[in-house]
């Protein structure tokens, strides 16, 4: 396989898929975009990503967007990395269940505190987005709490949707969730943060 | 395997996993929720699923929910159906990867229109989300349309995601989106809308 290209910037949804290239032990080329800078929207990003976001990554066959997607496509291309359940169409869609969750519901209204305006124009209604964030983002929290059935989102067995739950996990303070109510999820971060991947996604994913 | 359980409401996504369901040959019980009367917030369906969201379906393992996780697991429980290409990573993400676009940018874009209140309590600012949905879904159509590469979104054949494409099209106009600009599209929404799956599914899924 000629070596891939993943798209990453600092801060971003990216270090779930960043973590998971790391879990697998992926070969791959690492650029950082600097979203304060838009590189994001310059020409040359736009002809790898014509939606002007991260993450992306590049591969043999093509460019592949959007984290549920890449988490996927990262387990059934490292098999023996057994980083989902790609035996178990059950098993399978609950880790693809909680993706969803994530990238739809947690994501989005985490995104309501900063990208008002991919939603409304009025600043008066990006200042009303924003106020509801932390109510938004406790009860996502909650549902996250629920969701952990052991160590891992999935059970017994760590996967790629761990990395991905711990990234949103740890915007959680900062949109206003007093995590002291979720001890499991808090538990469950601290599992993820120790994990050596994670490590080297965390360092590598800095600004540069 | 125990029959399963497909709950519904007419007018929602759940019809992207009904389709996928017909298209299959699944043998299914029909519950349609009638939101109207918020009896996907009755205590009963709590129980089924606690998001109070449609759809859900209740498998022999468990319930599972999420538009994108449940087409990939019709397609992946019924494999001599052929509803996605399970033995290609790389053309099986692209396929998610427009799922995924589906669920947490589409139909986010177009949730603002008449539930606004997910995301802020301001009368004035559900109004000026309300204003921005003919835009942004005009944006969401004019990637759509990019998106469809042959008579199915992958291509030659047809797939669960088309199904999940097709709901979300029928939205497009309802949501100011002038369809007549996008001709790939509107060619791709009668193919979809004539496959007796979907007829079937479309019957099936009216008000009771």
């Amino acid at each position: 396989m000629s070596r891939w290209t993943f798209y990453s910037a600092p801060g971003t949804c990216a270090l779930a898929t960043h973590i998971a290239l790391r879990e697998a032990g992926a070969d791959f080329d690492l650029v950082k975009l600097d979203m304060g800078a838009a590189q994001q929207q310059s020409p040359e990003y736009l002809r790898v990503n014509p939606k002007g976001r991260v993450p992306a990554l590049a591969t043999e066959h093509g460019v592949l967007t959007e984290t549920p997607a890449l988490l996927a496509f990262v387990a059934q291309s490292f098999p023996a990395a057994r980083l989902a359940p790609l035996d178990d169409p059950f098993a399978f869609a609950r880790m693809q269940e909680l993706a969803s969750y994530l990238a739809s519901t947690a994501h989005v209204a985490h995104a309501h505190k900063r990208r008002g305006a991919r939603w409304a124009d009025d600043p008066a209604a990006h200042a009303a987005m924003q106020a509801k964030v932390p109510q938004t983002m406790t009860a996502c929290a909650a549902y996250l709490e629920s969701q952990i059935a052991g160590p891992w989102a999935a059970g017994e067995r760590y996967s790629v949707v761990d990395g991905y739950l711990y990234t949103i996990g740890t915007w959680l303070e900062g949109d206003g969730v007093d995590l002291t109510q979720f001890p499991k999820l808090t538990a469950f971060l601290a599992r993820v943060a120790a994990r050596p991947a994670v490590q080297r996604a965390l360092a590598e994913a800095q600004p540069a």
